[in-house]
């Protein structure tokens, strides 16, 4: 964007322009029914070959069609407007092969081929269906080769009740290592205390005294020495930390500058939490990150693009998936060089729910029938 | 928020605060380890019974304890500082009548009363969990006692592959009218058509020419003269709007500024479709929004907050609940006056998908057991 | 919102609703105009007297009018759909006094008043105007009583170039200490020593070797031992932290776990991180939160609501400004229970670009003409 | 993403890295500080040239650098950790042409060149430095030429109070033409006419009755016939639709679902409403969008990307300036093939200041001084 913009035409006396055959038109069959194979416009340049000649028609705009009218005068026109036997342009190819050529180069730069217009181009949108069934299978997969698969979970993760699924995935073998924060960690043990997180029931409903609930849970860890101490004296008894104790997954809990307490299982120097996450992160071989701006940057910066298989096998994409909100945590993402994050915008229960859903079935379907006896 | 405030300290020469007893104090058991029953802080002005004396401790802030020192002083301190043996306030109660009081109404308005200060206030929050289970039964219920249900449904729902599960909610009786624009039938349409929306194929891959398929279905109804027609002809054989027309569910399309076409079936006065779609408002008893400010707000406006049934039964609420991916479009729906709308933020797909999986789940516990004969 | 809902209509034989008048009708004098002093419909049951009788009208929707037919009926009607002449209910008092009666305690709670129906009740919006004459005024008068200003900066400040802005209110006595992390020095050194920030230039254009830049800034720092040294030897000779140094504004940057570096000042140990916060927030009398959702959260739970004024007036508010791109660090803040922050929803650099212009002109406002003599 | 992944190694043997020599190391001064010159890491697979043989280091991540330890071994380090002494590979390059080589086509596709990682990629982000004093150019460079400058407003302009501003524009000639819905124009008559919007008044505050006035607004205009009747009579003397109609500045208000009303100059059918949009659209050689998503998709559905100047001068880019509080609106923009957009991520209300104040700049900087003789 900028006052001075330098505008080259396309060189029509040169192959494969020069070589293009005239356009086709056709008649609509009714008022505002088109042919079949008619031309749709994009709001580029777009050129028309009539009798031998390159023309521009008139009025450009996108998702119309172009009509010529009986002086020969060509003009992009909405179909709802086209009259019945008005002649219609045909055409899907935007290269000048069928005698229509889009001038992409001129405006979108150089990098650009014909035929490039197109919809949906930003790869991270709460409008762009997410393949669960991908997504499962790739999860699946890595369980299966052995590979090391980090989750980096927020505190909404805990709050918006997903806890009974990561507890899900942490029991079947699909969690390496989880890293997060003091929060996620406090707001899980106060539901497995209390029953409530920051005061709030399962169902949303606030409880008396429930602001000070966190503040208790705290305590009482502090008091039993660490998270696995309180495990193992029966304090703690389901929940996500309790499912990474029992069964033996690393668990990495940066502190940070808002931390209540924290638990004493919170690493307090921010130096020597990196150094903790990234003797997991040298591990991994596929991210999850739900629903934590912080820790996805700080983890992502970690991370390598790439997995290269202890076995000499090629080097790989380190799969990452991106899950938040808004289009926002994952762009953010993006633009600091974590390149291969495959982001879903949704919220971090419903993601939990639905993703466990297709894992569950990925795995039923990899179950051999039991043989008939 | 003034430069003028006029604080006025509690009186505690009247009761009940006249007759309260001094606070408690236990000592700390081991350093950084609180007393069972601390009394957890606010940030509001707070007062502490000491020796008959009610004092104001020092350092006000939230989530931390009231620690009287050996000089009687009281300090609000971190819990991680008490030392052991440190003199801990005790207490739930924020009223006085434990000897500790939090002055609530001096800054947060003469409405609130003592024990006021919690978490989570905001009635719309992504943080908030859904009670999908409650969501599943005022539908089931409401179907069950044969009342309308009025879905107004944005693009984004069939973008996001959410159709299987709306078609399921069609031809399962949860539909009694389906209100949109031009944007939600067309993207359905070109789905049932070409597989694609927007020229995106259902894992979110771009194909050949699609910027241009969304044309060419609406030019295929046109020409087809209405989606009923093109139902009939056997060009359309699947999808919401199969669904909707297969099983008698009445639609209301209204047209907008920004409409491709529009199909033949749109309204395209907005008076006209304001009219057609209050025909269905005056008859709602429930009403279902997802993904759609625009007719959100519309359809918002034209509902009234309460049923009021035919058989003379006593007035309702009626239920409206509202998806969206962020807060804004459900505070909104609230600003203009929606009060009962309760607020779901999240993914149209997925919500549509574990909405669909609880009322399933609601109607095969509601099944009695086939009896064995 | 449960399945159970108890009704209980209006007692119209108490007063005041016993000794109502009846409802007052005017024809309309022409179609689709009303006459003036119309009744406008709430989504609430709504009562209107009529011959001595309470009626609720059929068709009842928010911002239509109560049309009385020949037959006597009433129905909500759109004011475009009353013919000339049609009987239109007038008022604007919705307790009954007129004759008409809003009934909101059935569907809104106990604790609402009659004409309670209103627009724009959410405190947090992007649709609110922004006061910014009553900010500049509540900031200005902070800093001639001689006040402690708290900023709580994030590293979109800098992005955004708001620096200049922030090193005015530096240099102009707002600010008493600001607290960040490690990203907001880091940006504004680069920025200083470099003239980019996260290798993008002033106009948002990436440079050659960007990528690198924040980080052979940090080296820089890292080299010369401290901020200030890097102020003190000339490295370092505009932006943020120069302001800071040379104005002998304290200020505490807390490390996190994303932190690249960091730099020599910053505090990697949470707990001491918040200590040296602390000191700053008891102190604290105004707080100003830009930007940033980790440092408003934590600072937020360190500073009381109040501020006890060491001459012994009276409590008064602590004032807190919470500016973000979105209303949901404002309603997180207040979640969590900061809820005297008055929040601002818009971008940084704005914010400090119309902020600034205002408080230099209230400035101007306070400066007595200087009298020629 | 998927499964399947082919990764092939650079090809060594072949110039140019074939001729590459070895990479440069420096010992590092102190601990924690690298020499000037380090090589700054990236997360994709990288090699480096040591003694004729390509290796890559272990433990790559991006922010790093490369230090060879005694045994010759290279690994990815953070630089806090680079004892002093430590070997630090050098380079700026990532081509290999200093010896270092990062392989970027094997993970971000073919169409990458080296040297390709960079952050900020997304070209719509809040945390872009907006370049007002370039919109201020273009914009009154666009006035100069005589350009037809289309502004597609929606209500929050209104409501945010950038009335004044808006006001400005249209009185000094940059408004070609105001498009927009019933909503920007009933509330700034309200404001015209009662000195509220949606019955807030200008600092936010409900009015008593305040949610009718809107509809007594509309009303006072259908009584009047029109705008331009209600300007002439008197009823309406300042605002944004006054300007438009003292200034002659042709406006179109297009209709919608969602109207309230609607004021007498609605074009209620929709693609009337577009044929009246797109009489201005094809003369529009600039276009400004703020604050509507609807009509931002609709009139950017109707724009070319460029101008073709009636003076046969070249094609140019259509400018279009699109402002919004979200990302998401204007990437949606731009996902429907209005790839022209320019972003600005803000509240209208501060944008509207902040152009206002860059223009009138660029305008007395444009103006010579008055020769004082």
């Amino acid at each position: 964007m900028t006052p001075r913009f330098d505008y080259h035409p396309p060189d029509f006396t040169a192959p494969p322009l020069s070589g293009a055959p005239d356009a086709r038109f056709e008649p609509a069959p009714a008022p505002g029914v088109l042919p079949d194979g008619f031309f749709s416009t994009t709001n580029l340049p777009t050129y028309v070959k009539v009798q031998g000649v390159w023309r521009r028609p008139r009025f450009p705009r996108m998702d119309c069609v172009i009509v010529q009218d009986a002086s020969g005068a060509l003009a992009v026109t909405e179909p709802r407007k086209v009259a019945a036997g008005g002649l219609v342009a045909l055409g899907a190819s935007e290269d000048g092969s069928g005698g229509i050529y889009v001038h992409v180069e001129g405006f979108l730069g150089g990098s650009r081929s014909a035929n490039e217009f197109r919809f949906m181009q930003a790869e991270v949108s709460r409008e762009r269906p997410v393949d669960y069934t991908l997504l499962a299978e790739l999860l699946g997969e890595e369980k299966r080769r052995g590979g090391k698969i980090v989750w980096v979970v927020g505190p909404a993760l805990v709050h918006a009740r997903a806890r009974q699924d990561m507890m899900w995935f942490i029991r079947n073998g699909y969690v390496g290592a989880l890293l997060g924060g003091n929060a996620v960690a406090v707001h899980d043990l106060e539901a497995a205390i209390f029953g409530t997180t920051l005061g709030m029931s399962s169902s949303g409903e606030g409880v008396a005294g429930g602001h000070a609930l966190h503040m208790r849970a705290i305590n009482a860890i502090r008091r039993a020495g660490s998270v696995a101490a309180a495990v193992r004296s029966g304090l703690v008894t389901e929940g996500i930390m309790h499912a990474l104790v029992t069964h033996d997954v690393p668990f990495v809990l940066a502190g940070s500058i808002r931390d209540d307490g924290p638990l004493p299982d919170v690493v307090t120097d921010s130096q020597a939490a990196q150094d903790a996450m990234r003797a997991h992160t040298t591990q991994a071989t596929f991210a999850v990150f739900v629903a934590t701006a912080l820790h996805a940057i700080a983890v992502g910066n970690m991370l390598p693009a790439f997995v290269d298989p202890a076995d000499g096998a090629d080097l790989r994409p380190l799969t990452t998936i991106c899950v938040d909100q808004t289009e926002f945590v994952v762009t953010k993402l993006r633009d600091r060089g974590t390149h291969q994050a495959y982001g879903v915008v949704t919220n971090a229960q419903d993601f939990m729910h639905v993703l466990r859903f297709y894992v569950e079935r990925w795995e039923q379907a990899r179950t051999p029938a039991s043989v008939g006896h």
